[in-house]
């Protein structure tokens, strides 16, 4: 359970509400899943999270299922369940196929494995890798 | 510093020195390095360590620059600044444009902030999203 | 489920019911919550947690809401579910109103973007921040 | 040393500029940090950024230093070096006394252990502290 | 649930339920646990990670049951609810008593503090911890 | 730097230097390394700290060595520089061999992997993992 109420459309705020309604068009659907009907108890925070969310994730120099599978690996690296399961599931709408998910999760995996050993044995950058 | 000595080609063991070329010959350069280095004192995990990630990071299903953009994801997450460094330089060599690498910063900095957002309201899994 | 069982009163050591004793006192309550009949099997962890608990969260140069503020938005970043839940309780409790909690949402939220790009852009320290 | 170079007035685009301008005006100060410099090769990302960073910091419902402790607070708990620095500069800057400070620290470090003791023994939450 | 369905052994590949026999034969049980079931989806995947696994996990240098404690650490901190739960199953089948399981949680939390503080506070590394 | 001065125990205050007396006779040594001194600043947090890691750390049913393995397998998790550098070097002041140390280090990047893996994968924890 959230630890706010999930909003209904009716419970919601004018302003929320009409966010609600650009997300169901954006989307085509009827829908709007729970993490907006939780952030809705403050219509600005609202509002500029999904309008930012809307600017990141469009099609531009990286195309959108690769902004997903990006968007996937941050959240499992950073343990939110909600957003792995909700990602995990825009990912597949937007192409994913089973094969990618799988290579996904083994770079997810090797990445997790060098990162911890890079830090506990405190690897000095290379001078190479300096130079920007 | 590390907190173990890098190993020259000269310290290390035969079967390190044995990856370092693979390393080198995969890589088609003379440079190894610090990381391979570092892990060098424990001839094993070098080569599991190394074997895991050629195979891992070989095209696929996904192509070699978005196993890259993923990788350099995760690393930021889990905050490995060796990681970052080297990972934005790999990404760079296959071909990252400065325009991607600034959408993929982007989409790192949103999923960051959902993932923040998601959990502080402890936001419940959809039904739909749980359909797997 | 937890990894070890809940103690009640009547199953827990003497040592670890006087605490149970010491925060219905603090607290002008009979409920004892879930984590410390967790930490109850380890009469000597429970003291010394209860204990130093007490003292950390008295008021001082920081009131208590504000600390409970601080607790919350720490929970949230280690991905805490138990602790967000029980501190979004306790912060409510000690008079945290619903623009608050949506501020502080906003805060923790701007913080966690920023420290993701701060990372993986990997910016050097401003050699006025390092005067302290 | 930054992925990317750190732009001066000089080096940058007339939009990025103009928010090195914003921020000093904001700041009533010439020096814009590097954390500004690095993300100004995105004009897009800058500007969003430090429109999002004025909006939520601003005072409100809570006051900015308590704003600024939260910031500090969740900053520490990701680990992020860069804002650690910038952060505790900026709470001095709006106050924070040094007994201030030095709750802040055993708050932080309260929730950490707390964090990791529920989080192992994974306590369920207490139905009294679901009811939203 | 997870993200992908759990496969039974009908439903594996041969492969896959290759690897089960394998985890069976290993454990001196007919059982196989979810991990394994959601990992069988990619067949190199599950024969990689539960092939490193055994190799790791070996008795070595260190005792089966410190890798047990150690490798329930590390998921502790990274807050992975499923490894805490299996491998705090598996430290008890390998020994591990009430008191070490005591003294095990107090010293993650320890861990945890100071390691807070000393990022908090941004501790520069004593020259004498640099020699390795 | 760290973001408060390091005290010399010409400037910690009186109850401060009794604390660091106290580490150099349980180390038997004349030296105070930096953590010390930067909580030095705060009397009571320093007292409350070095009292706790001196019990929790102590001989007791798990010997001192694992302990500090432990701590460090956390440290590595957490990605504090500082404590990886103190505890390795602790860790070897208490007998760790190079082949503990790589050992360790393998135990903690195969717990780093399935941990991203089981989070990526959202697997449900098994009934039996769930009776305690």
């Amino acid at each position: 359970m959230a630890t706010v109420p999930l909003l209904s459309d009716e419970d919601a705020a004018p302003e929320s509400r009409a966010v609600f309604d650009r997300i169901r068009a954006a989307r085509d659907t009827d829908y709007v899943n729970n993490f907006w009907r939780a952030l809705a108890h403050d219509p600005a925070l609202l509002t500029a999270t999904w309008d930012r969310l809307s600017t990141v994730m469009a099609p531009g120099a990286l195309d959108p299922l690769v902004k997903e599978l990006v968007y996937l690996a941050v959240s499992t690296a950073n343990g939110c369940a909600y957003c792995i399961h909700s990602h995990t599931a825009a990912a597949r709408a937007k192409g994913m196929t089973p094969a990618q998910h799988a290579e996904l999760l083994a770079v997810i995996a090797m990445a997790s494995q060098t990162n911890a050993l890079a830090t506990a044995l405190q690897v000095p950058t290379d001078d190479r890798f300096q130079e920007s």
